[in-house]
């Protein structure tokens, strides 16, 4: 039986178009991040899973991740995130670096799903992390890196807006105000989790199991109603530091023209991970394509796993898949259906191959982008072939070319004629360029 | 107990500076791959097993491959090789796009190795691969392809050498003119791979054992000293086709300058693999360093096990952590201890943050590569960090320039002081750039 042709379930294949778009989406998170001086790290595609489960807890592990024994007997899994691995890399060097460390990456990261429209077993993802910035101002910069993501990819406040909660408010208002126990603020954090997936009814008979009493009751739906950071941050005014410092926040976000995008949503709470400060989610506002497009958060203890002194840590996630779903939708790709190429090198008579293709070269060696067509080539064919590699210019070269030691460039859009010596390589680079 | 800070055996962590050194040696990889109009594509990290067992054999796959069932019970592998997923993509498309098809990937590859120098479980593999290309035009192109990379790093022929054979020449040998039968040339072909690491004496054992008759054995022992193109041509004179398509393939790399780098070499074979045609290893002349960072060849038959018509490609494999260890052998590396960025934004006095932040933002609008400091700064601190951020420019702010809105900006390397109003951020980024 023949082999299949298709990738492995949930995986993609990238041929050359869609290599442009990744490529093109890439480029744009490598420019973003020097902008802001983030320097580029990357890791091993396996690591143990110990790592993960000190991180994430057993749940994951077990149910999401590409797991096995290697032949060392060690437990090993295919990265689901980045984050662990950079905690691990930061927890190796921070002793001995200028704070604050900014960095980012693009990894290739797996996870055991159910392959669905905006989730893959394969996604790349770009992380940007910042350790040790001072009082809220990582959290501020990261924001501000997100949204200069988006907007140098053209997209505006009418396309995406950034949904945002602070977890200290989540507990203050769970254990400080409700005065609740651990095992019910975990049972909160699943429902909140949920709020707004559910209807009205489902939601009061999942808080009607929690057993609360009607204070904290009356406290955790007025908490759900909160909808901008005024009412969040009188919500929690008698617990002063953490109001005062959530307001110095938000000023913050005002200064620097962010307030536009970020909006208070007390249901973002980003699971049951390991985040202490601010938690946000990049949102479509499409209707058709409702969905996040990038989640992070500021995290204090991350460092603890490998036994080192805390150090505040915040940073964000961003996926290819969802990414190209909202670029698609806002049509904020340019048309990349053919690659970019200078000059398209055919002959019409076989004696020319030689001096055809070392002509080729020569011009590479100036920087040219030369496509060769190996084989004589009928005139014909030449400008259909050409718009197919993309290239600006073709030479043709025939017998009488040949004899003369010259050759013919025409521009693929105007036809225009050129006739060089085929020594005259910088003049044909030039043309070119 | 903490965790491991290392990462998992025979990975690697790129720290920033390690990441500046890979995307040196990526970006002449793209770079060399654009001038001869290779199309950047990529494949999923995971493929099925099958996929593997069907180009090279079981061998390759009990012993170095990563592989484990999924909860889906399929059986699968971390790509140990990107030549099976090129192979199962152009399978798939072959049809509908114009020839030769050129395409070029820098996968990350496992393989289940003890890690030793040059060789680790987790390595990045320059992959370039023509398909299609008339008679043997895609072998000479793609030793074209290496030979520029390389010297596009600034390598030359004293650095590094091509050694080559072509696996028509070896069958002939073998099976032509030795009359060997198919088990004697399989263990004939192992004897070859090893000739060069092992004694004359161990070499002789090791014939000897295969009980050939004295003619074909003296032809063996001929075929083992060949040590040019003209000599074996000449060897293989009685089988014309072969011996003229040959002598065709030695003009074409004269003709293109490659004749410097390229020896003939009998006892490159590129172990029981794939191969049809030329087969090649680029080797570091460095007796320190003596070692293949490069190996590819010619192969007719790789789309069969998709049930396709047979397709001629041509590719080759550079592995990154052979290539760095040549490029630092050589002194080919630039100096990318620090990052580059073009300014450093800092302040003297808390009350300029705001306005350092807004300034700061509004030159990244401007393409300006900017990193803040986000918190006041000291001014005998300014440089010192200034020389480790690898910035041009520094900006100062303290209370005198808030009250008069300005801000100083200094170049790094000369000390030399421009005085700005804040709103000069043209002026500002024109100085930088």
């Amino acid at each position: 039986m023949a082999l299949s042709k298709k990738p492995y379930k949930g995986t993609r294949d990238f041929f050359p178009v869609d290599k442009r778009i990744q490529d093109f989406m890439f480029k744009n998170m490598k420019h973003t991040a020097h902008l802001f001086g983030y320097e580029s790290y990357d890791g091993p595609m396996l690591e143990e899973v110990e790592l993960y489960k000190a991180k994430s807890g057993e749940e994951l592990i077990n149910e999401q991740i590409y797991s096995f024994t290697d032949r060392g007997n060690r437990f090993v899994a295919i990265r689901p995130e980045m984050t662990p691995t950079v905690a691990r890399m930061v927890a190796g060097i921070h002793k001995e670096v200028a704070k604050p460390i900014r960095w980012f990456s693009i990894p290739n990261l797996y996870r055991y799903e159910r392959p669905q429209k905006g989730r893959l077993r394969e996604h790349w993802q770009f992380n940007c992390d910042i350790f040790g910035a001072p009082g809220r101002e990582g959290e501020i910069e990261i924001l501000q890196v997100a949204v200069t993501l988006m907007e140098n990819y053209g997209a505006d406040s009418s396309q995406f807006e950034i949904l945002l909660n602070d977890r200290a408010i989540v507990d203050t208002v769970f254990t400080g105000m409700m005065k609740c126990d651990e095992e019910t603020t975990y049972r909160l954090y699943k429902i909140v989790d949920k709020a707004k997936k559910v209807t009205e009814v489902a939601l009061a008979d999942m808080v009607t199991k929690l057993d609360l009493t009607s204070e904290a009751e009356t406290i955790f739906y007025q908490y759900l109603k909160l909808s901008n950071f005024e009412d969040a941050i009188n919500f929690i005014s008698a617990h002063g530091d953490l109001s005062s410092s959530f307001h110095e926040f938000v000023l913050g976000i005002n200064d620097l023209d962010l307030r536009e995008y970020v909006k208070y949503d007390p249901t973002i709470v980003r699971g049951l991970d390991y985040y202490t400060g601010i938690v946000f989610e990049i949102f479509d506002k499409n209707p058709a394509n409702r969905r996040a497009i990038c989640g992070g958060g500021a995290y204090a203890n991350l460092l603890k796993i490998f036994n080192e002194a805390p150090m505040p840590g915040v940073g964000f996630g961003l996926g290819d898949v969802t990414l190209r779903d909202f670029l698609e939708t806002h049509k904020l790709l340019p048309n990349l259906e053919t690659a970019e190429n200078d000059i398209f090198v055919t002959f019409q008579d076989p004696a020319c191959r030689g001096e055809a293709l070392k002509l080729a070269q020569k011009l590479r060696k100036e920087g040219v982008k030369v496509i060769t067509h190996l084989e004589p080539l009928k005139f014909k064919k030449v400008f259909t072939l050409a718009a197919k590699k993309g290239v600006k210019f073709v030479t043709l070269m025939g017998d009488r070319e040949l004899e003369a030691a010259s050759i013919q460039v025409k521009k693929v859009e105007s036809k225009e004629q050129f006739d060089f010596a085929l020594t005259d390589i910088k003049k044909i680079s030039d043309l070119i360029k």
